[in-house]
């Protein structure tokens, strides 16, 4: 097996970019990770997506993307894990250039929730979900997400005021980054009174609905010394419904990718100095800390607490505003942090910039800890 | 680069399936590819499927499906490229599985186009096409195609009739298979008197609605010395819309995927006994004759005409229905091809057994051939 490096990366701010089409974000952030990497034609393209088909009523989007591109012929596809699509498409990059069978992979993420024509985003994003077992009774997305939250509270004796520390860090993160959606700072004042949307998940504890694409650009990485490496690559999966499992607060599926990724890279979590986690809603940062081995059972909230969280912290996390003040273009955002996590092993991270950073994890969840992939990244010393 | 092996096939019988769900008409298969294989969990999970977030309101069905596989924590996800979607996610087991980096894969391909609540599976099939610049325009899917037949008509001086030998062949051997949706041949006078759909697209020129799945349980080929080999897999890709091909009556990436899939293999057309082909419609299996080098440019449906597509002739296609007889579950289609190719060479096909049969070409199609997948499977003599 060969071992893959990122030779570019590229992507588009994450705004409402009612002004272009869901193949156009793609082509923009692929074009801009061919261009990092000046490679002119890749061997394979892997689209991550989850709503296209519902949203925008486009399938055979990998094919649309290669085409508008302008790179006919390239075997191209798309990759659906819901909101763990990106991750699952970097996944497969790895494994193409891997396998020895392509020289190159480009990996693109991509979502337009907006403008769509009055499709409803809601119920889009409600196909995560089990749909004969969850869907079915009515629950959204967000809801389900605040079960688990709630019953986070119950069984370890929190408040909602715990997870503060999450968004707060979250959108002072964003502030620093020019693509990020929401680039200004919040206090805990504006956080305590948020709009409820589903109690106890506030405004500020649920990601929001945008637009944007992120891609990289994949290589042997013998062939790119100096590139920053993927160390780790591993996916698992959990029940789709939340209730099938035996500890709806405790992510399974999260703890063996971050196993499996760990064990490859031959790491620990004390190896770690970044790790992009997947704040869809607070609850699951606490719950990706616990998971990947930051945190004991029941005690992730303690780390937004005791500021191990901050870019000056222990384990920095969301270090350019992650899904809640970045953006949450939900098939685009396992590769948003791919993409954050490569410019901050180069050095390229600007006003973001955290010091010192050889290695990161990034973990990407689709549906509700359903789908968990992680990758670990290193950079030579 | 490991050689991959397919050990295990299964399928459900294309049918209109009520009673069924999406997903568990992809466990049915699964689970019979697994049992057959002798495997009780796969290294991963692809999941081909178009229309399942369109017409099942379910994305995130690869992970549903493993989870109702009872498989959890198996690395899955879903591979969309339209109705190339299967012939895709075999490509990703096959990469996968020769990357060394898991030690079996399980590829289900599947699609459920009945009994979707009211939805419209037309408008649904219609994804497949450019949405910007060819749906746009109100083109459905059949239209497509019969705009590319009237021109290859034109073209090369034929008329509807000259492509009779294809469904004939495709009814006549689904007639052999207790799996096609179609168990009854056709005569030349019911083609003739065949409803016209979208001129000169009649009946039994299209392939028709249905459900179905189709999975093959792959290993590295050492391990499995008498099994069915993958001798070559190659997926290219052309425009999305077909009026941006300079030639809309040649199908270039069903060409270069079938050359690199022959100079994989180390083969040429004299070597393959026989071809599974994508004949959603008649004029598909004429341009795919050409494209895979078993006729000149014009001449595919020479080959309708002299006997050389029927079980007895030169190179037999739809050995068991085809996608006319057999049935096209858009998603599932790619797998059947494989696993039907899988049966042949291993003398399994029963009533539809072909002779001699030691090498077999599958070539699955996504929108007008837009995304080509090709497969040579061998088995030692």
């Amino acid at each position: 097996m060969k071992q893959v490096a990122i030779l570019g990366v590229g992507q588009t701010p994450v705004r409402d970019n009612w002004n272009m089409g869901v193949h156009q974000l793609a082509v923009q952030a692929g074009r801009a990770a061919l261009v990092d990497a000046d490679v002119e034609r890749p061997g394979v393209i892997y689209v991550g997506n989850m709503t296209a088909d519902g949203l925008n009523e486009q399938t055979h989007l990998g094919t649309k993307v290669a085409d508008h591109l302008g790179l006919w012929g390239v075997e191209a596809m798309r990759i659906e894990a819901a909101c763990g699509s990106a991750g699952s498409a970097m996944r497969q990059g790895v494994l193409a250039v891997a396998s020895g069978m392509v020289d190159s992979a480009l990996v693109i993420g991509v979502e337009k929730m907006l403008d769509t024509k009055g499709k409803e985003t809601t119920a889009a994003m409600s196909t995560a979900a089990d749909n004969d077992y969850e869907v079915v009774h009515g629950i959204s997305f967000v809801a389900l997400n605040a079960l688990v939250m709630q019953r986070y509270m119950h069984e370890y004796g929190y408040t909602r005021d715990d997870f503060a520390p999450f968004p707060i860090n979250a959108h002072a993160n964003g502030a620093k980054n020019p693509n990020a959606l929401f680039r200004k700072p919040i206090s805990k004042k504006v956080y305590d009174n948020a709009r409820m949307i589903s109690d106890p998940v506030s405004l500020f504890d649920a990601s929001p609905v945008c637009d944007g694409a992120a891609a990289v650009l994949l290589v042997a990485a013998d062939k790119a010394p100096d590139a920053v490496k993927v160390a780790g690559s591993a996916i698992a999966t959990d029940t789709l419904a939340v209730h099938d499992r035996p500890d709806p607060v405790w992510l399974t599926a999260g703890e063996k990718s971050a196993a499996a990724a760990y064990a490859q890279a031959g790491m620990t979590p004390d190896d770690i100095d970044l790790f992009e986690l997947h704040d869809a809603f607070s609850i699951m940062a606490a719950l990706s800390l616990e998971a990947c081995g930051f945190a004991e059972r029941g005690r992730g909230v303690r780390l937004g607490q005791d500021g191990s969280i901050l870019p000056s912290g222990r384990i920095p996390i969301c270090s350019m505003g992650g899904l809640k003040a970045r953006g949450h273009p939900v098939g685009a955002t396992g590769l948003y942090q791919i993409v954050e996590a490569t410019l901050q092993l180069r050095g390229e991270a600007d006003e973001a910039q955290l010091d010192g950073i050889k290695t990161a994890l990034t973990q990407n969840i689709g549906g509700s800890g359903a789908t968990i992939a992680a990758h670990i990244l290193t950079i030579n010393s």
